[in-house]
């Protein structure tokens, strides 16, 4: 995806944003901020770079119009907001580093995006000498996190999108028995699509002793009666991530299997309902691992509990023991615990919640329950 | 794309790479590498890392065996070449960045892969303090740029089937007339699959006004009679990409459109008998605009007349004035000229062009002129 994304209003809500990141740039005394590739920029443009070699990126200093680099082919494909940037396009023999460095002139302290290539960085070391480089991330990042009503409203949107395929998936619309995983990868990323989402970023399918790895790739496994089949899917629609987990079974279930699902279950619900306003981001991740722990699976549960997600699939905040960061409202999340037995089964349960002043309130609502097919 | 890749002898040709990755260092005094998300990586090790925020580093030092960090959780999908490198998994409750340092220890001159998130870099800086960064593209880029044997024939097997799809549009198969640019470029993408692609990369198809428009999206715009229909399309087939265009015409094109066809096909003709062993990559650039130029076409040709392509679309070595880069045996590069007439039309051709010591060998060998389809 590259390109600008006209929305109404959009300028003056790129003016206050963009505002609002020069006010925290001044709290930390930083005095350039270049974002160049990932979704810090069209946040505050508009504009999505391509992720290709000839360098986008917008430089935020304490001057009141910000600059966007970038490469002369690209900017007829820039929506311009004249109040908020202005346009510096750059020529195919021209050097795109040594622009962004004259407008650095004197700063001292330079924060840049997590996403930029690390060659463009490693570039501009040697135009600014003797500036300190920081993240971005930390200037940005707390005003990305906390989604206003019209974010929470299209995560909404694309979570109930990503809850009719699942929906399909545990009517049993959606073969199994005899397919591929990437037969069905495939199935529920059309289906993602003709639900409204615009891009699909993964389908993963994983069978019997398969689902045991996280991010396992769907692949040439056919899929069996009596075995777990995991399904992770999700995608984009009109800019915002939907992202959901559920785990069927065609057949009967082993008791090991309704067991340890009935643990995961109890400990998604928990991870859920702790995820609330004034919590630690640590807390709902201590509040999953508990039962899972408890219930004698705490080494098959391998990863965090979950991640932020928006316009990004992942992005901060990270529910993961030691992040101590405290939820406000609006922070948006995945809470996915999991119990993975190697070379047997695995199970995940995952929703996206957004904390609000009135409590989590989850963007998937679609049966929970270990689904029979038969 | 993640995971392994495995072939044949795969560890045996790693093991060679990663060697000559070692020399080039030497001779740079270069005491680590340090590859994270991109193409150097798979290049290294047949491992694609995700591109996600948990980090993925290989770190080559002049030890004999380098060291794999990556996420515990995606540690399984790495297929373990021993002898050529360790896997140092890392936890979800870990700093994967200050493992990293630690395996730099005494290292004064750091490569960093092109593509590594600067957030890793500038994270790395508060840790790794009194090093120079500089950039890997200069140790791997080199090898990277040139082809061997079977990298070439991936590149032709790859050259071929878009041929094959570009021979179905010149053939009328593809329906133009009515549907939107965005159908077409749907219809495209699936017969590049078809054809043996696993990804498409993009497909640009770009109607009239819009051909004028070089890195134009596929839109609602329909496709009328008489205008241009400019289609650039290509993706990856076994680890290799493709990427061609041309364009076609319903109707009668002016004596406008003809001319300037004729001055482009000339051009690009030009540009690939430029790219000879010896010559410099700027030459190939000048070769193909001197004519654009003479035909007074010149300030129409907007942009660089190549790149470089293999694992990558997009990579070294760059058909562009400034470039004195002196093309070997197995460099492989576009040739795409273009004449844009804003709000008017624009036309591109290009075909992939590998260079041999027998002279420069076109992966694309279908039609090159402007098919005229009624």
């Amino acid at each position: 995806m590259s390109g600008s994304v006209a929305t109404k209003n959009a300028g003056a809500l790129y003016a206050s944003r963009i505002s609002r990141v020069r006010q925290e740039m001044q709290r930390r005394s930083i005095d350039a901020t270049l974002l160049s590739i990932g979704h810090d920029l069209p946040y505050l443009t508009g504009y999505y770079a391509m992720p290709l070699e000839r360098l986008t990126m917008l430089v935020v200093t304490h001057e009141s119009v910000a600059a966007l680099v970038v490469p002369r082919l690209e900017a007829p494909r820039v929506t311009p907001f004249d109040d908020v940037f202005r346009i510096v396009p750059w020529g195919e023999t021209e050097n795109p580093v040594s622009i962004v460095a004259k407008l650095l002139v004197g700063a001292k302290t330079i924060a840049v995006g997590d996403q930029m290539w690390a060659r463009f960085l490693v570039e501009l070391m040697s135009f600014v000498t003797n500036a300190k480089f920081v993240r971005a991330v930390d200037v940005v990042g707390p005003m990305r996190m906390a989604k206003d009503a019209n974010e929470i409203e299209a995560l909404r949107l694309a979570g109930a999108a990503a809850d009719r395929v699942a929906m399909q998936l545990q009517a049993g619309e959606i073969a199994l028995v005899g397919r591929t995983e990437a037969q069905v990868s495939a199935d529920i990323s059309a289906r993602l699509i003709d639900q409204g989402h615009d891009v699909v970023n993964f389908a993963i399918v994983a069978a019997g002793e398969n689902a045991a790895s996280p991010h396992h790739h769907a692949g040439p496994r056919v899929i069996q009666e009596n075995e777990i089949v995991l399904c992770d899917f999700g995608g984009m629609m009109n800019g915002y991530c939907s992202d959901i987990t559920r785990c069927v079974f065609v057949g009967t279930p082993s008791r090991k299997i309704t067991s340890a699902y009935s643990v995961l279950y109890a400990a998604q619900a928990a991870g859920v309902k702790a995820g609330v306003v004034g919590a630690t981001c640590e807390s709902v991740d201590a509040a999953a691992r508990k039962i899972i722990d408890d219930a004698g699976f705490g080494d098959f549960f391998i990863h965090r509990t979950g991640h932020g997600i928006g316009m990004e699939a992942h992005e901060d905040p990270y529910m993961v023991s030691g992040n101590k960061l405290t939820i406000v409202a609006g922070h948006a999340f995945s809470v996915e615990p999991g119990i993975y037995l190697p070379g047997k089964w695995g199970m995940r349960l995952e929703d996206i919640v957004v904390a609000t002043d009135a409590g989590p309130v989850s963007m998937n609502n679609v049966d929970h329950s270990l689904v029979i097919l038969n």
